[in-house]
């Protein structure tokens, strides 16, 4: 029986990850898709560096023509990173016809359509399930699992990095920088943590996923982003307190036919599904009108979780291939985009402010929400012991962010407050 | 554009779930097949019955060779339950080339196997999805998402009721009796709840697990089972102090070739992600060589979630019908079957024995342990005010089934022990 032959672009560790896995489990693969898998050639940049794995040297090239024009190699798969040369390549190889996988996220959110678009029209499979979330068979679970369903809600804690952090902030009691700095000398982050601790990386992954979930095309400045690096232990510790524990939280939401999408550290009541994901696991909360909540939860990265997403995404063409059906599983936007306005997305949200320590104070601040037709859930008003300062802490009810950014201004005009703190958005189960 | 017709068996709460969504998704599932679908005859034993659906009477009848024979139906979904009918009215209706999606759990770890070979000689599909923890594509999960990966544990909350009642107990520190009184005026709870509390639903959907995800034909009786109705507030309350949380577990574990399955109540580690599962929910916790942990979480059973599973298989049927290529994405069991021996299984075992209070029991005890080679990982001993009795509380280190069976025996047979109060499987993160 013919024997499939793929082409790797870029041998980092979740290229190491896949020829590994390839090369284990050859028996279960034969099983599943009846028919040899091997790596014909590998894309490097350099051919003489040591390795972490054994590959024959042959197999290396630094020449990507060398792979995109052998006309034996059926499918790409894509793990070398970035956005211009490899949107190029990609691009190259399914005009020839050869079918890819990538775990490419910076890719897909910001090309996806594009590229989806080239497979289609050249009959090719383009599947990108580790470009989202590692090891978590999320995007199968939103195309085919709930396939007959609405879903109107997703939250993602999609980045491994700022859960990590985060989960040691709380657990620990220890400070933003001094977490970072471990997670670095550990390898959980990296040297310059922007594109993690900034919610890039996750904007990216949303981006993807509420283009899926909600069957519209979603671009990544469709994402409002703000990231954790301001996040303090004193917020973590009130939220303590309320009953919350803060993630970077990915959130994507659909009323009638308009959506919103962003990423926000976010407090969550401690009995939400998603509150007890710890450490640098990742997790999709999923809402669907049917279904009621589900949650998919496993590791967002690694090389081998990553690698497994690409080899089962390489099984799905190879069975496609055998069948003779590849191209036709994308799915294309059933609906053309919507964005929510501002006062059309809602939330509570939790702040803390320092005030000057005077009488009526507290009057003028709840006086400027009243107005806004925004009341509390929760308030604490504490003294602090130096320069005549109180803390206020408050937790809204509901409130448009037309009103709630209008209620930030006014708070940050009054003589009387020294200082917004902090401001998170706050989602109960 | 043709209609696929579809023939309905059954038309109770699910049922009405599969019309209810098949009608108000029509566009989306129109935009994912390409074609209209239309629910052709519904199969119900009283044609008159009120129902809570609003459903055209010439749809309705009793008799299934009226479904059966009706050549232009060409998917069947069953949602009527049972074993026996039910079973020679799929093996008819996939002889004839009808399509099949079923819900049935019984069946399919009574007869998948049958069932599936059938499908399989006259090129038919067979989904059952909705099988197992209803919403969850947990199935799709462990076939597509994990296809390259060599699962080696499952570890599932595959029943809701028995964790709505074990979730109340513990929460609430009330007895089983109570609670299940509560759950069956709630509607939780069948009026006979046996199949439930005493394990053998999850038994089935265990099997059916066991046989995707270990590539392994694993019949019901393999699957060693116990169920909660003996657990008592006092064992959670101990268990509580322990760090522990009691689940119904369904567990099925590989080492090298060989599998073993069983359900039975644990104690998990509370930071386990199993454990913070609660009420009516599931949740599959799966551990693949490559991927590591993965947990796929949801609605086990309802109506609507277990219908959104039975329209996604349908979906997939449908997408198969306009591809040509349906019966080919059974996956024959790779693999014959090997049961691990008792002495090849292992585990941590909690054990609650009240013995005389008197000098030496305690050694005594402990004595039996050391010569099996099973140690502690915690001890506690409470002297109970009355008769002379103390309580003891064992958390062994791992042991083999065999030494804890024999273990169990040589203590039910010394003097000094009263009464094994209590015995469980634990499971630590």
């Amino acid at each position: 029986m013919k024997a499939i032959s793929i082409g790797l672009l870029g041998l980092g560790t979740v290229g190491a990850g896949v020829i590994q896995i390839i090369k284990n489990h050859q028996d279960k693969l034969m099983h599943q898709v009846g028919c040899p898998v091997i790596i014909k050639k590998i894309l490097v940049q350099d051919i003489n560096k040591t390795r972490s794995i054994e590959v024959e040297k042959e197999l290396l090239t630094s020449n990507a023509d060398e792979i995109l024009n052998d006309k034996e190699i059926d499918v790409i798969i894509e793990v070398m990173g970035g956005v211009g040369a490899t949107k190029d390549y990609l691009i190259n190889a399914l005009r020839q016809g050869k079918h890819v996988v990538t775990a490419n996220k910076d890719l897909m959110a910001l090309h996806g359509s594009e590229l989806l678009t080239v497979a289609s029209e050249h009959g090719c499979d383009l599947f990108y399930e580790a470009s989202v979330a590692g090891g978590i068979p999320i995007l199968r679970g939103l195309v085919d699992g709930l396939a007959s369903d609405r879903i109107t809600q997703m939250m993602g804690i999609v980045n491994g990095t700022t859960n990590y952090i985060l989960t040691k902030m709380s657990n620990e009691g220890r400070s933003y920088d001094e977490v970072l700095k471990e997670a670095q000398a550990l390898g959980f982050a990296e040297a310059d943590p922007t594109s993690d601790v900034e919610g890039l990386d996750a904007a990216r992954k949303m981006a993807i996923l509420a283009t899926l979930g909600f069957s519209m095309h979603i671009d990544l400045e469709d994402v409002e982003v703000s990231g954790i690096s301001n996040v303090t232990e004193e917020d973590l510790r009130y939220g303590e307190q309320l009953g919350y524990t803060m993630k970077l939280i990915g959130y994507a939401h659909r009323e009638e036919e308009k959506v919103e999408v962003s990423v926000a550290p976010t407090f969550l009541s401690d009995n939400h599904p998603l509150a007890s994901v710890q450490n640098e696991y990742n997790a999709v909360y999923v809402y669907g009108e049917a279904v009621g909540e589900t949650m998919f939860y496993g590791p967002g990265a690694g090389s081998l979780p990553t690698a497994t997403a690409v080899v089962s995404d390489l099984v799905a063409v190879i069975k496609n291939l055998r069948l003779g059906v590849n191209g036709r599983s994308a799915v294309t936007p059933q609906y053309s985009k919507q964005l929510k306005d501002d006062g059309e997305k809602f939330s509570k949200y939790f702040l803390r402010i320092h005030v000057q320590d005077e009488v009526g104070v507290f009057a003028e601040i709840t006086s400027i929400f009243a107005k806004h037709g925004v009341s509390f859930e929760k308030i604490l008003q504490l003294p602090i012991k130096k320069n005549e300062t109180s803390e206020i802490v408050l937790v809204t009810h509901r409130s448009s962010l037309t009103d709630y950014d209008q209620i930030l201004q006014k708070l940050t005009d009054l003589d009387a407050v020294k200082e917004i703190k902090s401001a998170y958005r706050v989602v109960r189960n």
